[in-house]
């Protein structure tokens, strides 16, 4: 089957599972924005994830794995608080939690969410369940120190790279890191097999995300994005902008510095920024950066024991990862 | 030994446990706030509590519980998010995390307790740890649930006597239940002690709030108090609240909406609100609701198998309803 219509499926299986777990409706306060959140859409990369880990490693179980969807309401716990936190909008098109309620809907909507994932990963039990939950539990509380390493960011200018790397690690790839232990953990994989899912997921998610904040500027199919930039002109301290910072001349940082960060820098302002960045070789460091982790996550997929059949777990990572910019 | 001279020793242990289990330092942004949240005092009720059960039913160990200061740390979760839906500025005379720091790091931290709270609960294993890990996760699910009922309510005056009590249920209760089934299930005691555990927690809950609600107002030592009436003032649907919508007359209820929920109202203004308490019994009644909860705890305590030694339990039972009012 073609891998997208695969991965159609999945979302398909993945969302109805997801509606099938809110049985209660009361109080309607509390459990429709909760609801909103986790339907207002989302690839579902992680659960999808973490079904992929579990088939490869022969789980025996033939339904959505509840820990895989608990993971999906963890990662949506987490975007309903950034989105205070962040003070956005929008999401996906759509009003954020805290706009289309209020603040305090989505302090408690995002607090109901995390409980509800607790409550899901422990509705079966596995073999290896006390591990599962340590798991969820460290990923939780290591998405937390990414959260706040990133807002720690947003007050100062001189952060280093292995600073940015260590807050996408806490902050993103733990949370791809998670749903492959897990998958792994359900299948009853051995310990070895656990930590190169963990691994593979970081690798995978330090790839992505390098790769995330390039597609903001760097590919010239972006340039005819609405959002080109966007990372630019809110002055978002992502890889090329840390990488600015330590690069570019006083003379080009005050050119940076005059278009960074403006909220109405124009497209034509933006690119300049790219220019810039080409200047100072920055996007060929960043595509460095990323491809090194690429490289690792593919020497992760061949390092699988031969039993093992990696076709689709191949197959997910080039969808994730080949992004074209 | 004399009862409170218990409590400060068991709060001591209690302060020193959870000091240690905040090894962490970095990133400072998030568990700076976290310490000063947990640290910002507090009378230690729910661990004290999950304590005494676990003692009354022998379990063996001597130091304290680790499911129990995962308990504190879930109430200090709440009282954080809390403090920002209802924009409090002050908590213990302290300022509140939302207010020391700011809005987003009242929610991180609060997000970060609560995975410290998990974190902690799973650090040691009990034949339990399914029971213990459930009830833990029906509990805070529970007081999120509790929290957008009382939420709900701010926007409404047709509050039933029925709703109110689920909602303390939910919200106040449920914190208490939880310490002491948590306490049977870590002495490995079996289903039906667990349930007695259960009841005696709603029981002493209900009652120990509505307790609260009488506090405000009702007593003769409160008229002297800095706070009095403030939950008039601030119009809170309380027990006393609710009764005086349903029981008063069109005439006093123009008189009672005047003060109540007018944060300027004077202690005279104030004082005639319990007076018109007085004239339709509402302070009798919420007493009674009370004894009510009160006489229930009581019978559930002497329940327990003989073997049981229920003194402690007894004593604080005292402790936590035998307040003047």
């Amino acid at each position: 089957m073609d891998f997208n219509k695969k991965l159609e499926s999945y979302r398909r299986e993945i969302n109805g599972s997801l509606e099938e777990i809110f049985t209660k409706q009361e109080p309607a306060i509390l459990y429709e924005p909760m609801r909103y959140a986790v339907n207002i859409g989302g690839k579902r990369v992680r659960p999808i994830l973490c079904g992929i880990f579990y088939r490869m490693l022969k789980g025996k179980k033939k339904k959505v794995l509840y820990p895989a969807l608990a993971i999906e309401l963890l990662h949506n716990f987490t975007l309903v608080h950034d989105d205070i936190m962040d003070d956005d909008d929008l999401r996906r098109n759509q009003q954020t939690v805290h706009v289309k309620w209020d603040l305090s809907t989505g302090v408690l909507s995002g607090d109901g969410i995390v409980s509800l994932a607790y409550r899901v990963l422990i509705k079966e039990k596995y073999k290896n369940s006390d591990k599962i939950i340590k798991v969820f539990t460290d990923g939780l509380l290591e998405v937390c120190e990414g959260q706040a390493y990133d807002k720690e960011f947003e007050t100062r200018e001189n952060v280093t790279e292995k600073e940015y790397i260590r807050m996408i690690n806490n902050k993103t790839a733990a949370l791809l890191a998670v749903p492959a232990q897990i998958g792994a953990l359900c299948a009853e994989a051995q310990d070895e097999i656990v930590s190169l899912a963990e691994a593979y997921g970081r690798a995978l998610g330090l790839a992505f995300q390098i790769q995330d904040d390039l597609l903001d500027i760097a590919g010239d199919e972006a340039l005819f994005g609405k959002t080109y930039g966007s990372d630019v002109s809110e002055g978002k301290k992502t890889y090329l902008y840390i990488l600015a910072k330590k690069l570019m001349s006083e003379k080009d940082q005050k050119v940076f510095n005059s278009i960074a960060g403006h909220e109405d820098a124009t497209k034509a302002e933006l690119f300049k920024v790219k220019k810039l960045y080409e200047k100072y070789g920055i996007i060929t460091k960043a595509e460095e950066e990323a491809a090194k982790y690429i490289k690792k996550a593919a020497k992760i997929i061949n390092s699988f024991p031969k039993g093992y059949d990696v076709t689709e777990l191949k197959e997910f990572t080039e969808w994730m990862l080949k992004r074209k910019y």
